[in-house]
């Protein structure tokens, strides 16, 4: 049973330079900003961070960068997920090393329509390879890997691995789905992949969220953390669900990068890495409207 | 235009040890059986390779050692594919140093709904990387990688790089999409990923095809090859088509290994990496019944 992250996580974007290379200055300074202003813990290098679009090296460097920076391990959960089991394993030992609180697992995403026994065999294999690894939050978002983790096979690796194994996020966008693994699965810390279903998640046990938005309203979705019991709770979530559903009708990851960028008055923060592309300025200038339209700035 | 690949190319199974290592002895010895028998050229670290299940480091070091062992780089087409740019463009430079015939370059599979001009910067800036890159084969294979190279995408790659972008491989699994892009880019070098496909491609001016029953039958598919204009071609292809169609009813990749460790009474080509499974008996029984009762051995 874990004591581990409770709360909201923010899963940082990752500030790159024209070189397409990780800026670390500026990305220390966004992890102590977003911790400054209540985040509970930080999912670097997780869908919104980018990660798959920057080498495994790189995302290595960059969290020690972090951690020499001064930002406390114990709130990171870096993003551990690769296709290839070898790679998986080294980024898992290596956030265990760190002593990083966490690493976020992807299944391997490559290959379609896999086996449950094939996903079972890589996380266990994964596991196994790192050796004293960090604890390991399963990472479910269907939408973009498309390969999951089913209620089975999430109980065969909490029955497996208990000790490492310790929760998961859910970006399917069903609350069902994330209902199901909550009270299937008592002790699992199970992380909402969106602000949206935070309150509904901590009233039936859930451990918080992990949500992009984050990136620029972690205050916000952390009052309805801090609140969740109390008589407020709903209008909470209702502000930050119009929040959240404003962004989202922008392309993510460029509009949260356009937002920082318009707050810092630094336009170095719009770059994205291919495939990824940046709003264009109409889009941009659309945004802004509407964030400043449900006076959200 | 391009003079480099034509033919019949294998996509060479990767045989790995028990620690999920590259065998690099059996690789070398497949690989230059797979010549001996015809094969026109080697698309190592495919789909069928595995490749994406194993780091990018590994791969490198396998190809090395196969040039080493005296397979001519010219023959080979490695896959190159990455979701992180940084990662595709090493393996690029990589493939283009040890002097490799081409590369074949999947498209980021991470995200996925991305803009042809995000796929175009991504694809721009790994040749742009790369510096001295070798060949670049693009790698259309939507049902796996759900992202893909379409038409109107090519046609600008194609133009900006002309004398890098020389063809594609399209594992679309509809023939449609491979004769509009064989007759809409006339000097193109254009693969089709399933050997059923081949005398209709060769009829048009297609350049061979690239594919995963190439490993257990290269003499047989380049029979078409060979005689594509002469009068028993209908039938050679039928026979190949007739072979392939009766494989593929069985997950690809294992019963592929499971053929060859039958041929090679060697129980250790059976061995897949996570999260691909081997054959069960029953299924492996099933197999062999399968190609033993249309006489392919």
């Amino acid at each position: 049973m874990s004591q581990g992250f409770r709360g909201v996580l923010v899963p940082v974007v990752t500030p790159v330079r024209g070189d397409l290379t990780i800026d670390g200055q500026r990305f220390a300074g966004i992890c102590r900003g977003l911790l400054d202003e209540g985040a509970d813990g930080l999912a670097v290098f997780g869908t919104t961070s980018e990660a798959n679009s920057l080498p495994a090296r790189a995302r290595m460097a960059a969290l020690e960068h972090l951690v020499a920076s001064g930002i406390d391990p114990a709130r990171l959960m870096p993003g551990i997920g690769a296709c290839a089991l070898g790679e998986a394993a080294e980024l898992l030992a290596h956030a265990g090393h760190l002593g990083c609180g966490g690493g976020l697992l992807l299944p391997p995403f490559y290959y379609k329509g896999v086996s449950d026994e094939g996903l079972y065999r890589f996380v266990a294999g994964t596991i196994d390879t790192a050796r004293a690894p960090a604890p390991v939050y399963l990472y479910h978002i269907p939408p973009v890997a498309q390969v999951g983790y089913g209620l089975e096979l999430i109980g065969r690796l909490v029955a497996a691995f208990p000790d490492v194994v310790v929760g998961l996020k859910d970006s399917s966008g069903d609350f069902d789905n994330t209902r199901a693994i909550i009270t299937g699965f008592p002790g699992f810390d199970v992380f909402c992949g969106s602000e949206v279903f935070l309150l509904d998640a901590l009233r039936i046990g859930g451990a918080g969220c992990i949500t992009a938005t984050g990136n620029v309203n972690a205050a916000g979705i952390r009052k309805v953390f801090l609140g969740w019991r109390g008589e407020k709770a709903d209008a909470l979530q209702a502000r930050a669900s119009e929040i959240r559903h404003t962004i989202q009708q922008f392309p993510m990851i460029p509009a949260l990068k356009a937002i920082i960028a318009r707050r810092q008055g630094d336009d170095g923060w719009k770059t994205v890495l291919p495939p990824l592309t940046a709003l264009d300025n109409e889009t941009e200038s659309r945004l802004f409207a509407a964030i400043d339209g449900i006076g959200f700035v």
